[in-house]
């Protein structure tokens, strides 16, 4: 099976971890979401389920359909780790599935906001790539679901502000430097003018943490997608720059360089670790990796950590539900065994 | 030339860092210092000075004279740093001058509280070698000197909690476990009922830094040297049993020893530390050492270490002023290059 997306390192990798193409799609003999009873829900799980299952194309045996209301809440929380998923998808009522591709680049949500929300993911800056495979599997779909579209909107989604394109096109970026410096809110509110809303590493309403922050694109009436694509290209790439050279400005620094090799000791040395302060010494890692300071470790290795030691995730690897000191230990271990010495 | 008593580990070293005597002693022919206008001060130290360095024994040729007046205070306050002086008699008005043996084992202050303040260190726990060696020297200078006693008060001294035998026998101890406890005040309050004082580092009035605890006799009237000395020597060796017990009871706990392992790592990776942090981390490196869990660091590197990352010691190393970051960034280096991984 190939490695999942965030085991791997992609175009533009020291600023970019990922590049995601979600889109929102109805289908056009059902109502919205929010007015469906559950027998409604139910149909159209099961109506989509067999769209992408029995599709006839190569990718349908790949997927594998999960319950998400009948798994443990652990492993439910695990799948927004890996950002397969919205926080409210499992967290809200009613009749829900997720349909996932093996090496979960693909998750198809059904009765998220919309009854079909597809979602592409992969490594890097590859808007492209994620575009490309995203039409595929909508295209394949719509033959047999026949989605809800207006010559005039466009797709037609529950909410207004996905009609459209339902397109969102979301990079996650890696900014240490731009936040050190402090330019973060600033560049947020310039960003927002042009159509491109900076968010926390979980979407909507969640805090930058560890210096992750996701890029998207807000337009989707009136756009066509390759125009939404190339906008956030283009903002992109000039965040990937200044970033880059911000990195250069502080990299020669002792106060930076302190705080790098700090971290990394820490890493390499703590017994017990939680979440939040793991994630910013990986934060600091990945800027000193990438600063050419730390040559033992890969960028893949820290990718990997930053996903796999989120508590759900982690007590995933290990199968069993564990206490907040045990993993804080589990995951000292887990993150030691990986950034030891050569 | 010896090594300096910061340099070694010494008996009990785990938890002893090192034993002191101090006699004060006062000439017969003159007031006390406090009555004493400079020239008098002025001929007082002519005459110690004379008397060390023209004994007449083998150790005289040892002994050089420091004018602390006209040092620079950067060398003034490493006397402090390195235990040689009290923190007042660099401060403090008027003639005086340090008379002080190659190995820094001896040092004899003129014109501090009492004319003579002789003070004889040394690592580890050793009471007995300690207060052979002030006697010595004693007996030598009152042959030359004639100190001021009386039959029936002993030795006479400016201030009377030292009348008596003018003696304060001490030793500096490394208290992780118990102060990790949170039983140290207690420890002071009954300590104090039995006529010990248990202070910082650095005398009277000094908080305790990084679990160093300085544990004295009071009493020096109505009681020979050696009911002092072994009254000190019982409770000093109490201590160091409760010490060790609870050592071994706190070392296996995951906790500490992450804030151990922490501590190491934060020594082998900082580019910049500030000697408040250092000493923090170097107690707890100290303990992992003395818990085996730290196998290639010696404990002498550690005491050398408390001793020579002092901000008036370190620039002493250097032959220059350096400020406060050009410091930090020093101490990193010095510390990193003896912790460094074999």
């Amino acid at each position: 099976m190939d490695k999942k997306w965030y085991e791997k390192n992609g175009k533009n990798g020291s600023v970019v971890i990922s590049t995601r193409i979600r889109l929102a799609r109805n289908l056009e003999e059902f109502p919205f979401p929010a007015r469906c009873s559950d027998d409604l829900r139910v149909r159209i799980a099961e109506k989509v389920k067999d769209a992408v299952l029995n599709s006839g194309s190569v990718i349908s045996p790949r997927f594998s359909c999960i319950d998400v209301d009948n798994i443990p809440m652990g492993e439910r929380v695990s799948l927004v780790e890996r950002h397969l998923v919205s926080p409210e998808f499992i967290s809200a009522k009613g009749t829900k599935s997720l349909l996932l591709l093996d090496d979960e680049s693909v998750s198809i949500m059904v009765n998220e906001e919309d009854h079909v929300r597809l979602q592409v993911m992969c490594e890097g800056f590859d808007l492209d790539r994620a575009y490309e495979q995203a039409s595929r599997i909508d295209t394949l779909l719509d033959e047999r679901l026949k989605f809800a579209f207006s010559d005039t909107l466009g797709y037609l989604t529950q909410c207004p502000t996905n009609l459209g394109t339902g397109m969102r096109a979301s990079v996650m970026l890696h900014l240490p430097a731009l936040t050190e410096a402090k330019v973060m809110r600033k560049m947020g509110e310039n960003l927002s003018k042009l159509g491109i809303a900076i968010r926390g590493a979980y979407g909507e309403g969640s805090e930058p943490v560890a210096d992750m922050y996701q890029l998207s694109n807000q337009i989707t009436l009136g756009i066509s997608e390759k125009t939404a694509i190339e906008n956030l290209r283009s903002i992109t790439e000039r965040l990937i720059a200044q970033e880059l050279s911000y990195r250069e400005k502080l990299a020669p620094r002792i106060e930076i360089q302190d705080k790098i090799y700090r971290a990394l000791g820490i890493l390499r040395s703590a017994r017990l670790i939680d979440c939040a302060e793991a994630q910013k010494m990986l934060s600091r890692v990945r800027f000193g990796i990438t600063a050419g300071l730390i040559k033992d470790i890969d960028l893949e290795t820290i990718n990997r950590l930053f996903v796999e030691i989120q508590p759900a995730t982690l007590m995933q690897s290990v199968g069993k539900e564990l206490t907040a000191s045990e993993r804080d230990a589990l995951r000292a271990n887990v993150i030691r065994n990986l950034v030891e010495r050569d």
